[in-house]
């Protein structure tokens, strides 16, 4: 697909079909996700996929804040459809150790010099390469957080270490019509001259 | 282009020929940045452009940490070539006033709720989809922070309010070989068997 058709046609998706996705397209997802931009070449990142009915069963029912099921019901009931789950991670020791290398320099890992947490950028970058892979494959997408307050649960679910911080979660499959309804439906693009600044602000 | 060439062929320029970037290529380097996903449909991003010299040399000189002239020279000496260089601004306030609204709900603006600083991760994806805009254009480009210590002198030189964080910024121009080598150069790829968990750590 031409990539400015991938940019128009991007939008998130939060209902899928019952048709499984390949696993030649999650590679695929993959592959093109580890070609984003990072900060040194630290490649920070680690992906973690669920595929299987009761990974990510054990996703969700480690994810969802308890007593939310209510509120967030059309939004999960869409979301659970998904056939492929596909956590983002990112190491800020990974980002510090790799400006501590000689080459770069920066012997004292001040955490004053990283008033950007690039590690969380980089992996978000990732995440929008597999969005936008899923538009090239006609499949659709979804990036989500974990909530806070389930993030040691969800460590837990799967063994994930202290280390790695999930930056957001990839939900891929084939697109359907009755997902929950996202923020651009009630809210306005903001108009060009309200945000870009020429010279000065 | 095709989507997986503009994957393909992504990677930072670091040195420039003088010829200009027309405005409507500018134009739609800032049109394709706002496609990006924007947790809430918040949009809370800004872009402050760069173009004339005197603009661009303001920046420079506002931007380059005292002393470092020598150790970055060859760098900025390619970098200082780029003809247009659009700083991707971000406002944590606008992603929390955005969650306190009725449909979000977060009343309490608790920063806690924000592990991820989703402000960063989507200008960092709007800075990515200006990177892939310039490949399509067949047009460079680099991505690159501002140094911690130069961030008050950033904002004065350019009367950025203190709301908004520069996340990145992103030098574009037609690309030339001599710029400085970036870290790739100097470093392998991870194997996809280091970085990719299917169903548990």
């Amino acid at each position: 697909m031409e990539f400015q058709d991938v940019v128009r046609r991007r939008r998130m998706v939060r209902r899928f079909t019952d048709e499984p996705v390949p696993s030649e397209t999650v590679d695929r997802l993959l592959r093109n996700a580890v070609r984003a931009p990072s900060a040194g070449f630290t490649q920070g990142w680690s992906f973690l996929v669920l595929t299987s009915e009761e990974e990510r069963e054990r996703f969700w029912s480690a994810t969802t804040p308890e007593g939310s099921e209510r509120d967030m019901s059309a939004w999960l009931a869409g979301m659970r459809t998904a056939p492929v789950l596909i956590v983002a991670l990112t190491s800020q020791a990974a980002y510090v150790g790799r400006y501590a290398e000689p080459d770069k320099g920066w012997t004292d890992r001040d955490e004053a010099r990283w008033p950007v947490p690039y590690w969380h950028v980089d992996a978000g970058m990732a995440a929008l390469l597999m969005l936008q892979t899923a538009v090239d494959e006609d499949l659709g997408a979804c990036f989500f957080g974990i909530d806070a307050g389930r993030l040691s649960a969800f460590r837990d679910a799967f063994g994930v270490p202290e280390e790695w911080a999930p930056t957001g979660v990839i939900a891929v499959g084939h697109p359907v019509a009755g997902g929950a309804k996202g923020s651009p439906a009630r809210r306005q693009r903001k108009a060009m001259a309200d945000i870009v600044h020429r010279g000065r602000w």
